[in-house]
């Protein structure tokens, strides 16, 4: 036979009962903390973690004696309460208790109606989720005598058995099929799907019944005191006269405003003591909760119960406002209000969002690659994309798939949407680092670049011009513009960044190309550029052009004399950079990729290439060829082409340099930091940085000028990681660079693995990406013994990393424990990084002064 | 004031006088065994490196003294004796203490011409080698009274001194500056080129001469007992008389045949005993020294003096042949026969050579890529090369450079030659696969392929049909047909490998993809197949449509009809190489390069195979274009074909295990090895194990019969070697594949190296191209991390390594102490790799033995 439980399985929630929210749930404990605070919270009995597993197991409880405790004919309220409320858990079952002598009596003391509707309830719920009846086994339609008698009828028709009249029974069977819900399969997968751990508990809560219907002021209602959506104080909420539980969230009879409101009446109306009560009661909760909280609250013939208070859902700009308004009142302090917004979610506040409130037409669907949205004009070109920025049109790129040729139409658009692609697509990469709100791989959509038309898989054609959205954050494509939420970057946001500054104990600096990004790395507050990639200065048309001739240069000083040509306007890049930057550090990436990628490849840039040189076409095709290479990434670039042509490293040293005394006269000392990339061997640094200390020894004779400057090496390959105590010998920085890292350690090229990483990723080969989060197994132990070599070979070495992963919080937390000194990300990623970095330190530190607590 | 050196520094060589070759030089040490013999060695005196770096740094020998222990009127000569005679030296010095007496008493015993002739050959060698006088600034002409004294008089004019007339003064200053030119900076570099240490030193060995001028029977010579070029026994040498030292070796009067000879005199004619006790004395060394020696000998009127004698110099087959006969005969054990021969020494043997002593008329000079030499017609492409090889005909292969396309064309061919590409291009490699002789990176010759002629860079023109000669020992292209010795794997040959493989603790197998790499590979003694590649297979004419209509499948089951008619043509494959290694074990390699690498990519070959598959050109060139990859070695190929298209794995996998079972119903059972490459996570293992055991179970069930198989990993990204303890989780056996695992390492495409390679090695920086020798610094740790962690993973793991590298000696060594079982090389380096392998086994045993004699 089976045990009964003991009876201590069963505790009231009083201010100084032992409840935590690891063994009784989080409900249990916020309605103490309640209680504590003196609400008029109803008589409530909070069963464990533990009771609940043995319920679920056939124990049984005495609950005759728990309904007698809550008094004679009292009804009561089943809610579930989890160690986390995103876990889920059963729904809540009230007015247990209801039975044909509880009706008679009500039916006297509240009125049929009343009497009538509560019992309907009742069996309605209990059928549904005790005895598992359908729903349309029972009766539907308003509550009435009739009606009641038939659901009577009908339950017992389908179960066999009466409708159970005990209370005790009632309750028993409600507690042991909640505990049953909670071990069924679905509902244990939906909640590891939400981090929950595989032996989470579900503690039960046991209220008695504030009814909210019958005599005098009768209603429920929720209430809190900000805005979901902005974070601003606002009283929200809503009433209903005659309603209990949920009923209240829908608008029907009986629906008030909460505060006085021309439009109709209100709670301030009609219950102005019970409504200021409500109001302090908020304000309480504020203040000794630590959190703004939505109360659910009833009134029972004009008496106040607060039966509940949860967390305000809230949008990521409302969290940041809560959070910091919370600090300011000296609720919370600077770092608890760091902690309490999550990195991941400040993305969302830096790029205009669609309003969530907004209609959508949506007519195609993607992979969303870069976050924000934004609407302009179809283009199919990055010609017309420059064109429309000429004009001061918004627009946005539409490309089968995107090419480096497309990057000045990337830079005039305002959002990019590909049909190929996937997250790591050079689509995909780019409008990361432009912020630019970007969908990939949108399949089913239809390109045709020639005739400048676009067909959505539901066959509405679009023309060049008309105008489209782009939603980066849901990866959907809109027609038409779709009210649009502006970026949040207030001064709230401010100042929870500053906070994370003084909390964080590792460096963030950004990657950045071009004056753009460099603006932008200001604004985000990075400390520096990590990462500045040079090549891109040189597509731009003047330059290409000379850049095309010092490539088809027969001798060195042919090429000098192109890249004597360059010079100024490297110069001038580098002057406007290091002035944007203000002295703060900016480490400058030498020319790192393949000669060919300048060069055309259709006949007809052939053509071109060959009269703007005045070669013969067959000349110009053969060197083309010729320069062509079998796996790029793996060829002629970086170092190699620093060795094997000095003199273009020669002249961005000279250009670097001579821009670094020039802006130093003008502005903040200039410390210029010069990466060489793609190393891997410890001669290749020694080889350049000797040519390196030889052009500023020469520039610093000429001008009569010394200047500073740090070389340092960008460490890519596995093997550069394997020989980092070698390299770092000629270096005094180490900056890994995990794109190409990531590539050659898997043997996976960044740009062809979309075909398979879709494939990849559902089948679990890959956890995820490598490109997107770091790979802490072969990646990470490359890195972990590069910056361990590095730093062992020369220990006052500056170690970092920059690529795509510097500003995820799981490489942030990488680099801390591999002893990095700081990070490099895209200057959109700059806040994100900014924040995950103090969360890391801050928990690091609260795990030293509490290990236990924090070990769980 | 300088001080003179103790009497101890000189030391007479006697039989128990304490003489080793680290002290005194091997020239010495020698010279004190043929004494030991009771050779007649005239009277010598051994200086120590030690006593000759004093002399250098200016102290003083009694040299007085010295030559009086000569005895009265002695002439002498002085030799170097270094630790090891490759490092060089000074040069011979004879006849010091011919002055004016000597002469005049040599013009009273031996005549007027015999004492000008020795009295002007040391003042020549005196003026030339210690006073430093241009050659010319003595008097030329045959020796007289006249030259004699113009020559005194000349070396008075230029130095401002008479002709030293002290016989110890002369043997002083001939010291002095024998020791002095040992420490030349030339000197040094050229020793230290060839291996000598930097603290490397000089002994001298000064001997009484024998005259070899003058009365009677009177003359020098040389004589061994081996060919040089065959080391067959046959009694060579020279002997000339009225001559000493050096003389000897050039043809003259007084030259004469060592053993009867119908064409004229002999020395066996004129003095039969002296020539009787040669032979004698020659069979006593042998013996004795347990080596083929060349003596070199002097008769001074009739007697015989043996002045020294070195090591037979030796070609490689030579070699072979010495130390086996010296074994057979039981001078040497086995095993010191294998450690004669250097592993690097056999490839010599395997390739027919042009004979050393055959005119060669060379007309491009390269690269030697791959070993040996042929003969043939020139064609100038595949097609060309296939009808030849079709009509019987040997062809050499001319091209620009060779692609996949061509491989057909280099199976029919008997030599490649290159204008591009270096010793990894893709020819280089291939040739060095197929065992092809093969030049590579010809410059300056000018192809005209349409045309069909080759202009040599002196303006020859040749024309396909023409005949020429590749040698790609020594790199260069000969026109016609010169005379060529054929391979040597002879007897001898067998013999001593057959003792290596006695003496070896590590397997070899030999890498084949193809029923002639699996008979070369039987051949050469090779313990199975350890890298079987199968995509070589697919590009047979009828094969490579079937594939290409795979490719172009539009669904799996499109695909698995391709791959259904691609089944028996595979399995035939396998039954075909099982057979041929009968039994023993045979790793096949699973599909690797991506598809498109079997698309045409010219314009006419995509029409082509537009009407081969009846689609429109437009709808095969979007297709190809959207197979084509940026980086392909990094792209879908490998396991993560077989993952995205697990069909062909299916369809390899099933073809092995009918072949397995057809070849074990006739010959030995069959146990295949199949091997998945570019795996770099430990899912990717698991997804194709599961799906190639399916098929074993559906085979096993079909067939009703059982068999067994090993299923094991290709390890050749860094990912997998940093993970090979879970990967072998999955994995019989571990294949290292140093190929890609050094492109992956370093970021370097083997491809696309060759542009810069040659700049890299020459700057220093990488000591070898790693893709020729591995890289023990980077490549080798991920190997060593690799085989550890997959050892530790599963104790009982096979482990090897396949790729290039496989036969190089460093490799080798590399593997035994990597702990691997087995390497696998091209069919062509298994020699060298069973040779290598013994050498290191020898050597750890010797080690083992005598830890100091071989810790020097």
């Amino acid at each position: 036979m089976q045990k009964h439980l003991d009876l201590t399985a069963f505790l009231e929630i009083t201010a100084t009962a032992p409840i935590a929210a690891a063994t009784h749930g989080g409900r249990a404990k916020c309605l103490q903390r309640l209680i504590r605070l003196d609400l008029p919270v109803p008589a409530t009995v909070a069963l464990s973690f533990d009771t609940v597993r043995a319920l679920a197991s056939g124990q049984r409880l005495d609950t005759g004696r728990l309904m007698a405790a809550f008094g004679e004919g009292a009804l009561v309220s089943v809610r579930p309460s989890s160690a986390d409320p995103d876990w889920g858990g059963p729904g809540a079952i009230l007015n247990i208790g209801m039975n044909d002598a509880r009706h008679a009596a009500l039916t006297i003391s509240h009125g049929a109606a009343v009497a009538d509707a509560l019992y309907l309830r009742f069996i309605r719920a209990y059928a549904s989720n005790v005895a598992r009846l359908d729903a349309d086994m029972l009766p539907g339609g308003e509550a009435s005598a009739e009606t009641l008698a038939a659901a009577l009828a009908a339950y017992q028709a389908e179960t066999d058995e009466p409708f159970p009249q005990d209370p005790a029974v009632q309750l028993a069977e409600v507690l042991r099929s909640m505990a049953r819900a909670w071990e069924g399969t679905t509902a244990r997968l939906l909640r590891q799907a939400r981090g929950a751990p595989a032996d989470a508990g579900l503690g039960l809560v046991v209220q008695r019944m504030a009814l909210g219907l019958g005599p005098g002021v009768s209603g429920s209602g929720v209430i809190q005191f900000v805005d979901s959506i902005t974070g601003r104080p606002q009283i929200t909420g809503r009433y209903r006269a005659q309603a209990q539980g949920r009923e209240a969230m829908e608008n029907g009879e009986g629906t008030l405003f909460l505060i006085r409101d021309p439009r109709g009446p209100s709670l301030e109306d009609v219950a102005p003591e019970a409504f200021a009560a409500l109001v302090a009661h908020g304000q309480s909760c504020r203040r000794n909760l630590r959190e703004e909280m939505q109360i659910e609250f009833t009134l029972e013939d004009g008496r106040l119960w607060i039966l509940d208070a949860v967390r305000v859902q809230r949008s990521s700009r409302a969290a940041v406002r809560i959070a910091v308004a919370l600090a300011e009142d000296g609720i919370i302090t600077p770092d608890e209000a760091v902690l309490r917004v999550e990195p991941r979610a400040l993305p969302e506040l830096l790029h205009p969002q669609v309003d969530p409130a907004a209609a959508r037409d949506p007519f195609a669907r993607g992979i969303p690659a870069s976050p924000g949205a934004a609407t302009g004009r179809l283009v199919f070109s990055a010609a017309a994309a420059q064109a429309s920025a000429a004009r001061g049109e918004a627009c946005i790129l539409v490309r089968r798939e995107t090419s480096p040729e497309d990057i000045r139409g990337m830079h005039a658009a305002a959002a990019v949407l590909t049909e190929r692609g996937g997250i790591t697509s050079h689509a995909a990469v780019i409008a990361r680092g432009l912020g630019l709100p970007c969908v990939v791989g949108a399949t089913g959509m239809q390109i045709d670049s020639r005739n400048r038309t676009l067909r959505a898989a539901d066959g509405r054609l679009f023309r060049e011009g008309d105008t489209i959205t782009v939603d980066g954050t849901t990866g959907e494509a809109l027609a038409g513009a779709p009210r649009m939420l502006e970026p949040a970057l207030d001064e709230a946001f401010q100042a929870l960044l500053g906070w994370a500054d003084a909390a964080r104990d590792i460096g963030v600096r950004a990657n950045a190309d071009t004056p753009a990004d460099a603006r932008m790395a200001r604004a985000f507050a990075a400390e520096g550029i990590g990462l500045c990639r040079t090549e891109h200065m040189f597509f731009e048309d003047d330059r290409l052009t000379v850049m095309r001739e010092m490539i088809f240069a027969r001798t060195a000083d042919d090429r000098r004399a192109a890249l004597d040509r360059l010079l100024p306007m490297q110069r001038a890049d580098f002057v406007e950079l290091f002035r944007i930057m203000g002295g703060q550090p900016v480490c400058i990436r030498l020319f790192d990729p393949p000669l060919h990628e300048f060069l055309p490849t259709s006949r007809e840039g052939l053509r071109e290439l060959a009269d703007a040189l005045d070669l013969p076409l067959s000349d110009v095709t053969r060197r083309v060829e010729a320069l062509s290479e079998f796996n790029p990434m793996l060829g002629l670039r970086g170092v190699r082409l620093g060795i094997a042509m000095p003199e273009i490293y020669d002249m961005q040293a000279r250009a670097i340099f001579e821009a670094a005394l020039e802006a130093s006269r003008s502005g903040a000392p200039v410390v210029p930091e010069i990466m060489v990339p793609l190393v891997s061997a410890r001669r290749e640094v020694e080889l350049v940085k000797t040519r390196i200390d030889a052009v500023a020894a020469a520039v610093r004779t000429r001008t009569g000028q010394d200047f500073a400057y740090r070389f340092g090496v960008m460490v890519e390959t596995p093997r550069a990681c394997l020989r980092a105590h070698e390299i770092v010998q000629h270096a005094a920085f180490l900056s890994f660079g995990t794109n190409d890292l990531t590539q050659m350690t898997y043997g996976l090229s960044r740009d062809d693995a979309g075909k398979f990483m879709g494939t990849y990723v559902s089948q679990g080969v890959f956890p995820e990406d490598p490109f997107h989060i770091l790979d802490p197994d072969g990646v990470g132990e490359l890195l972990k013994i590069g910056a361990e070599r590095g730093r062992r070979g020369r220990p006052e070495v500056t170690l970092s990393i920059c690529g795509e992963h510097g500003g995820n919080p799981e490489s942030i937390d990488f680099c801390r424990s591999a002893g990095m000194d700081y990070v490099s990300c895209s200057p959109f990623r700059v806040p994100v990084a900014r924040m995950a970095a103090a969360h890391l330190a801050l928990r690091d530190r609260s795990r030293a002064r509490d290990p236990v607590e924090s070990g769980r």
